[in-house]
């Protein structure tokens, strides 16, 4: 088998061994119960503590912000839930964009459909919000804006801190920010930006699916969407999982030490691919050049060549791109990023993702983008 | 350190070593995301297909009725919520039980913050509903009823079977089971008994915590709790963890063939564990002599004996037992399976769990109720 070149960093990374390492030794010597009285239980509990106060310290936030969830979906189920929920008597408006992952817009749809009303944003050509639009749709009954960090699709990073500046004068109205994709890729201080909300997961980074959190602003209430025992302070109840957690933690750390190190290097990587893929007539990219995430690059193929097959004939010489978000890969509609930036529904369906990790490569990129043009040279004498 | 005697199993268990190898071995080399196109997403969701299968085939349900979750409390508010918001103009009535745990408790009381009406139904002396009070508090606007299969505190085995047979007559009124303490432990099969909607969760049959799943009949419509990129035939969203499902699947081949092998020794190990209690004056037990699961044993100690510092005597000698449910454990409020069992505040308020699983043996039992004597004698002078 040839070496693989894996370039769908957005959908899932590889979990480094160490954090593996981590959840197995965890899983075998603290399995017990952190709810439990006797001094297993206690040991197992004084783990997530600890983790607690890892993550929360790399965050910059207090321990009791952080609740653990089972990932960024939950998270961002519960960020959306929760607040329509506890505050729809204060009010019943949500304002979310039109390029929000479905793990926000399918709450938002859910909730339009229980009778409160929801504002989609538009973006403009470079898939961006701007906060005018975000102070034209407050209302009196707006008790949530949910807007992500970077988006999952093309990259482009949003204005977090300028939106945050302006709800600071909106104490009635939370900001929830989806940071799943800019996390150890593009800094966001959640306590300057004004953020209340703010959803992360494990597997984006290294770490290993199961885990994920909600940060949760000291005083803001949330109704909780899973509810039982009680833990994690009454907001999300359900055995912890400890090992997962702990993973978590340690993949984190390891991933911020890497931006520390490599986040040059990541961005000098985007810039080589992006003008290597420049100098390929048959595609059009689709990423901002200015205020793009690092590791995120979105093009179109030209007319004729399915996303789909080229993903397929790709994957014949070791390289895994993806066409849209993971999780709308195989519903085969166009991009709903694209076609909120204006480029067409005929340009959205032909998108092409390319995610990046720490872990590539310069040396990856000759033989990929010779890949890519024997790919689109093949697929399209099929066609033609 | 002295040999541990775990008797903490319905808090949870310790993973089977070859769970956790299986584990590892899917977060390793089949870390891709199931929803990518390429065939490193279809190796991963080839896995999933393959555990979903093995897993419906224990359970003797189809496939496609398995919805997974992250674990046990997920799908109890799935189950309940989801119901709850699907079927909202059909009715709003909930019948459930005084017995249940939090996880199907405290989802039943946000509904009814939100307007839904919820009948508690009581036990009798051993912890038991009856079908006859199920059949008395049915109303046209009963869209579910929701028993548990084994309740956690005392192990008192439910009368699922009946009270399906039962609501097989009332086809607008959905059945919920919360099987977490019976799998691979007591017999119960789903499609006889006539279960709409049924709980499990892997980390109380030595699989990993994150991982449960709720089945869910053919036909039955559940509002999603968790929504987004629309896996688990959309009904509940987020990157499958893979690994932890694998395992899960592991796990439960793994306990039903204990189970087949050893369950007469379960069986007789726990009636060992009755009569060497029994014969310890000092203690009152719960649990009833029959009807009851064949791992949980619920007593009472004498009045002047704090359960949660017995709890920690008893782990000077490495025994591991626990006052209520684990959930419950550190709120020191009176049991509430043995309040609703009439067994008086006091004698509620003083309850001891001892939970086996098939790694438990007929050795322990000297040693332990030894150690239980002599605490109980410890903390009574130390009291007196």
């Amino acid at each position: 088998m040839e070496a693989m070149i894996y370039l769908d960093n957005s959908a899932t990374t590889k979990p480094f061994p160490e954090v593996i390492d981590s959840f197995v030794a965890v899983a075998t010597n603290y399995f017990a119960n952190p709810s439990s009285l006797h001094g297993l239980g206690m040991k197992a509990e004084r783990l997530l503590a600890q983790a607690r106060e890892q993550i929360a310290a790399m965050l910059r936030v207090k321990p009791n912000e952080i609740v653990f969830t089972s990932g960024g979906t939950e998270a961002n189920n519960f960020a959306i839930k929760g607040v329509a929920w506890q505050y729809q008597r204060r009010g019943r408006h949500i304002i979310t964009t039109k390029i929000e992952h479905p793990s926000v817009a399918e709450p938002c749809r859910q909730l339009e459909e229980l009778g409160f009303e929801v504002t989609y944003l538009p973006v403009d050509r470079e898939g961006r919000v701007s906060v005018e639009q975000v102070e034209r749709a407050l209302r009196d009954d707006t008790i949530l804006v949910s807007v992500m960090h970077v988006n999952n699709e093309v990259g482009t990073v949003q204005p977090i801190e300028e939106i945050g500046a302006l709800l600071s004068r909106y104490p009635k109205t939370l900001f929830h920010v989806d940071r799943v994709q800019g996390i150890s890729k593009v800094p966001l201080d959640l306590k300057q930006a004004g953020v209340d909300l703010c959803t992360i997961s494990a597997h984006k980074f290294h770490g290993l699916r199961g885990a994920g959190l909600l940060y949760v602003r000291e005083g803001v209430r949330l109704a909780p969407l899973i509810a039982g025992g009680g833990q994690e302070r009454q907001l999300r109840s359900g055995t912890e999982n400890v090992a997962a957690i702990v993973a978590m933690a340690k993949a984190l750390r390891l991933a911020l030490e890497r931006y520390e190190r490599d986040i040059g290097r990541l961005q000098a990587l985007k810039d080589e691919w992006l003008e290597a893929l420049l100098a390929i007539p048959d595609i059009e990219i689709n990423t901002p050049r200015d205020g793009a995430a690092p590791h995120i690059i979105n093009f179109s193929l030209k007319r004729g060549v399915k996303p789909e097959v080229f993903v397929h004939e790709l994957e014949k010489s070791g390289i895994y791109v993806s066409t849209t978000s993971a999780c709308s890969s195989k519903k085969k509609a166009p991009s709903k990023t694209l076609l909120a930036m204006g480029l067409g529904e005929d340009r959205a369906e032909r998108g092409i993702r390319i995610s990046l990790s720490f872990d590539n490569s310069r040396e990856e990129i000759a033989p990929a983008v010779a890949a890519i043009k024997q790919a689109i040279k093949t697929l399209s004498e099929v066609t033609e």
